[in-house]
């Protein structure tokens, strides 16, 4: 996907400038897992045009395997995208109906092709957001990835602006995770996409931890599939400034993690999603859930600190911060 | 309409910035004739939100009345281009579907409001190439105009491109133009948009201009509406070297104009919708023909030296070229 | 007025690039209210030439009428403005004299046809610090609005750095606020502007409410005329961090407005301006003073956000800021 | 002065970014000296403020000797410059009046310690048209430096949009250009600084050698103080493609140059200025007048290809232009 | 290597911005094979650092194969590149030495690997000229390559700023090219790569073919495994036009190609690396020799009108070329 | 020394953008100093070549003199230096070896020219960490100096990244301090750089000023010859926000200095920099060691506001600081 912001706190077209940045939920989770190390593949489709071409160079670029990326519809997915500054919000505008992806359907991808030699899948509550035909595709996905043995994981992420098609997210995001392993979401994403109330507020800034400990009890239970439900927590005290930790609860337990104060946000789109990456990596190639958890949210730290979608960060400076040097100070 | 350009005579996406260029055809002409002074008002369809708000602006900020400019669809058309240099030809990537006023339709306007005041209606062979009901909002256009005693110029731009709803250019647009009473072209519209044969071949880069003189005979024929066809006349040596000059037939005579050398193009989109402003201009100021042929041609002549879509060169920059200082002279 | 600043946070002229910013204080107040939605014209003098082209077309830009603008005189003031950072200061290079405003006179508006339609008259106290023709074109602008029955607002802004004509500003100001409905300051403005003496000072960062009581009592005495005085309260942490408030006393009370910490200010050039708006946005379309000073301390909060002199954010920001929602979260 | 730009051959404020570039006519002849190798003094006034201290620097960064130049007065002049390409004139908006150097007067330098040590005295024809005072201070400093035996250059430049302080041209000019030993011209100077008839209209683009002979015969007869006339040749075929040479006559011969085709300009203003310089280096370091003006139609050819005022080519790339090497080949 | 340049035609360090561009010789002709659609594969040595990861990455973008680069060694060489304008030469100042390519030595490669699977092996003259070791390194490649029969090109490219260690260019380069079955050079290459000497002078602008039947003659002559020698003709009108074409002699006949005027050059650093993949890429997919160096002189032509090193066009834009079509007319 | 730093907080190379930064530590102080008005003369080597020029030219453009800089070697050192933000820390990649300063050695300077009128030499521990000729020629350096009884400072400055040639800094460090009469470290120098434990720990974040009583103690007792010692500061909060202060040992007593809080840092390579030229004109010019040392706070703590290495504040604005003044208000 393809998003356009305007330079230094400008509002949208204030000057005749743009910046391009390519992203999206799936695209920043495999650029990250890429840059931790792994061969990550990205599977999705994009137009034969230069538009297309440039998608596929960007990920390219950062290490991710491009070779299952269908070349076929008419458009790619943009989305125009104001960063805000104090207590003025960032804005997004969608311009995404008609996307390739958004038209691609069940059947136009080769599976066997696309996921060999995979053990993990990973997804979002996103692309079924945005058609009938991108939720039966997804479906398709975590099907098949799941009778292929292969562990998936799904970002609930809600987007209110699109969910436009007819269906309610938790009538699509309900199936669907019931092929899951580990599930993620923010604050708002289980109560919304899952249809699991809770009793959080989002826009008060303040966070309770232990409604979480109450609502990642409801998911597990409803869901049996799911080994592990993970929730990031944001305290948005501006849009400069927010904390920022994360918790998990697994069939064991229910785990808490550092608390980040993140005072001079750069970019906060794909801090979710650099979320998901760290927590993959950290179940993969950490002893245990907690440090899993603290990775996720160390990554995910750092990442508001960078700007567009991608999280850049190496593995060792994640490390680095789990290991309490928050100091940010010149390494020379 | 958004175009968005990369910078520096970079390939797209190069490096990862865009310049924005609001423009269109129908909405260059407005620019262009506001800039000479006249009341011009645009009428079209932008969606509610910041996008359309930004084209609005950029509209009233040269001068353009934007109270008729509907608010309704879901986006603004875009299209990205890449500007050429020597042999390497411009690119244009349309992403201009389901755009609101490709989905505007007959009925939509207020006419009596919008046509209010106004002695001169303009619109171009784009609108119609986009879809059926774009084609049939601009037939309602022009009889009502045509009705209303309002006279009508129409350029018929063929856009190879667009024109994918499953009818053909000469189809559509014998239709519109029958009720113009000036129409403008460019070396090839005639026959793509007309369907009106004729022996060019604008790859050459030479032009004949007796060859113009046998079509436009024809185009005044077989349209007995049309009081004067205009026809620019581009010999691209290069992207960067045009030659540039126009040719127009009434009903008396056949008159030919200075021919410019353009040998550093700054930007050349937008050529043809300077020399239709200019040409209407000159008629309607200017003692006869020849001199709003030759308005045109140096008006447009010096908008390939400015970048972006509008040309942005005052009446009288125009009338001291038309009077032979081509020198570009430091005016201190 | 013409503002040049350098980019990036960096000293004037670092690097050889500048940012053209037009504002000025009633320009900014008009840009805000057409933003907010009303019919907004602005009256001033600028030159005949391009630079002068340029201010038009960026006030029609935002919707504001500029038909009744003169054009005569031989510059446009300049200033040069360097936005500081932590504890070092921004700083202002004024380079206004012999601007066409300040060589405008009474006389040289047609003000029946400037006022026409109006029903409110905003002005402010920089016109008359530029030069004794300009305050006494302010003093004939104020008296024939008042005789017209036009609501009049006066921002008392002092600029200790204009003033050089060899009159005071109490000695200026003084007269002119007789006209006045609404008065309209920052911390020092009715002392500096109006020699009003209070026992205060700005330099220390903090602030002290009752003192404010006190000083707005003293303004309504003195200018029987008044219906209401609002003060702007700045906290200066640092160039980066402000508190912002306001308080306004009418003939009834004293009303204390919401304070909102503003932690990385983007610009806060307009930031008074942005208030006055959004105060005269208030009387007009809401129930109480109340609810008006809410929301001018809203939208100049969160002016602060936004680079350059104009405010641009809609009502519906304001309200929403007003409603509490400060988290700056984004919206998707 | 302060010379403020568009990028990208904009309009003015098309986009809302100036380069900034300080120069003007004596200040570019200092730093082409200095470049060259020569202890280069630059005598003017600037303010004292940042503005000031900026074009201090500049000239201090490119060698020059500031030490003698009085900081007083309000303002810098500045002017606002477009640059043209093909027909599209390249435009200049003078916003100098009341600056420092308008308001110098005969007796606010100490020409004993400005002049101490210099042995080439420069001055230009734009000076003396800026104000009354202005020139009578330049009439000062060519008699004062007369007086000392240094040797004096005019470059009698003429700028029609200045001299309005009620004054003509050659009413001034004449008297100072009698202190002059070499005197420097474009086509039209001489003409319209002097008063000297010639049947010249540059305004074709086509240059008569001929008729040169004879105007600069005319000047050396009617200035007996001058040793040599120099006139540079601009055949302007459009704002991106000049060509470019030059003429000098002594008390013993016409001598032409070379004829250089700029095909290209990146920058032309500075050009005179350029010429100027490598004519006082090759008087001062070459063996004979024809190397001397080849020497400087080399070195103002090299200016036209860099942004901004100054030539910022060194000495061996003149030679190396003047020994044939026009190929522009890469050096590597 | 790293490529440093100053903006919009800049003297270096003029402003204080720089283009980082990542290129060099063999890295440009693997990126236009990639872009052509080849598996390319680049095989160098860059530190380990971020400015390493940076080339990778760069690589990557563009499709070119990766993982044979060692990651060794200190640092990556460096060079400043001005871009010249009309008589201006471009300018070139090196950094390369103790770069990691400067140090690698034989053996620091397992060729068994980094061959595997390659059909054509490519170096240039440039390698060799850095070091001793560089230069050990390019004979072990290229006769490790021929011994596995993959076909070996060589361009001669001589650089006479390198080759500082002791040793002539036809030295060192006369062994390496004993092993080459494809030689491609410029004009002065053969010369002072091989030291076979011709009548020829590259300062003067003009070509005559003629001069390079007798020298390509000689390289065949004296190098019996080159089955083709072709040769890149550049006449350097100026910085910015130059004519271009080639010729290629093989065992049978000497062919000439087209010639095209580059009269607005973006860019031509790289312009020879993308005659070497065009004529690689002629070679292997074309019916004929004729047809391989037209391929070979259309791409590289187009090369001249993109910044940076890349030749970034596709394989059908360089055959729309080679058909005939040179107007830059815009795609739509 | 040429710093290059990506734009925008972007990781390097993100964009294909650097801005060009000469800097470097002695040359950072020389420029603060001549900004505060001293008469400043930068005493190095740099190579002949443009990167060289224009090191020279940006000293010359902040008022240092350059007359005794050696023009010798084949390269300048370069660093690429990305800033952080929030937890992310800054880094900086060396690529100083075989700089012309590395391989500079004892004997190259005239020393009775360089020093010839100084009364103060200061030198930094960077420049004796590159190579051991730079250790010997700064030893070299101070030696002369205090034998021509110029005072000497010192910055203790350790670059753990450097010291690669076989010595560690202790080693060297201790005998080029017994020359030194003020030494100057921040937290880590005195431990690293001198080789005296001390029990602080900088990586937590909180300062123990007892700890510095203790530990400039020791540094007054081992090295006889200095009659000061200050520390800079720094708690790091994060990459955006430090707090900052200093302390002053001097033979009869222990001062601390005024803490700030410099919530957004702008750029902080340089700030112990500036406390250097801070304290050099604080003891230079006022009463006593507590103002010299308030003095160099103010001074550095200004610098984290200003992007570049160099500290571009005036005296006077230092002085407002001070006094008490970090509102940081507009100055108008």
């Amino acid at each position: 996907m393809l998003r356009l912001s305007p330079p230094d706190r400008e509002k949208l077209f204030q000057s005749p400038r743009l910046r391009v940045i390519f992203g999206g939920g799936e695209a920043n989770v495999a650029v990250s897992l890429a840059t931790f190390g792994h061969a990550a593949r990205f599977i999705t489709a994009v137009p034969k045009h230069e538009v297309g071409d440039a998608v596929v160079n960007e990920l390219r670029r950062w290490g991710v395997e491009t070779g299952c990326i269908l070349r076929q519809g008419k458009r790619l997915g943009i989305y125009f995208a104001e960063t805000g500054a104090n207590q003025r919000a960032s804005k997004v505008i969608y311009d995404r109906d008609h996307s390739s992806i958004a038209e691609a359907k069940p059947g136009d991808f080769d599976w066997d092709k696309a996921l060999d030699g995979i053990d993990w899948f990973h997804t979002t509550g996103i692309t079924p957001a945005i058609s009938q035909s991108a939720a039966d595709l997804t479906l398709e996905a975590v099907k098949t990835a799941k009778a292929k043995g292969i562990r998936v994981s799904i970002d609930f992420n809600y987007r209110g602006k699109l969910w436009k098609y007819g269906k309610s997210a938790p009538d699509v995001m309900r199936e669907i995770v019931k092929y899951a392993d580990v599930g993620i979401a923010n604050e708002e994403d289980c109560q919304k996409s899952l249809g699991i109330k809770a009793d959080i507020d989002v826009r008060t800034g303040a966070l309770d931890r232990r409604a979480y400990e109450a609502l990642t009890g409801k998911v597990l239970e409803e869901f049996p599939s799911l080994s592990r439900i993970a929730i990031t927590l944001r305290e948005s005290h501006s849009a400069d400034h927010n904390g920022w930790s994360g918790v998990l609860r697994n069939r064991e337990k229910f785990l808490t993690g550092t608390s980040y104060d993140v005072t001079d946000i750069v970019d906060r789109i794909g801090g979710g999603d650099s979320f998901s990456a760290g927590l993959i990596h950290g179940l993969l190639t950490l002893p245990g859930d907690q440090e899993a958890l603290e990775f996720a949210i160390a990554a995910s730290c750092l990442k508001h600190s960078i700007p567009g979608d991608f999280n850049l960060v190496a593995e060792k400076d994640v490390l680095a911060l789990m290991q309490g040097d928050k100091s940010g100070r010149v390494q020379r």
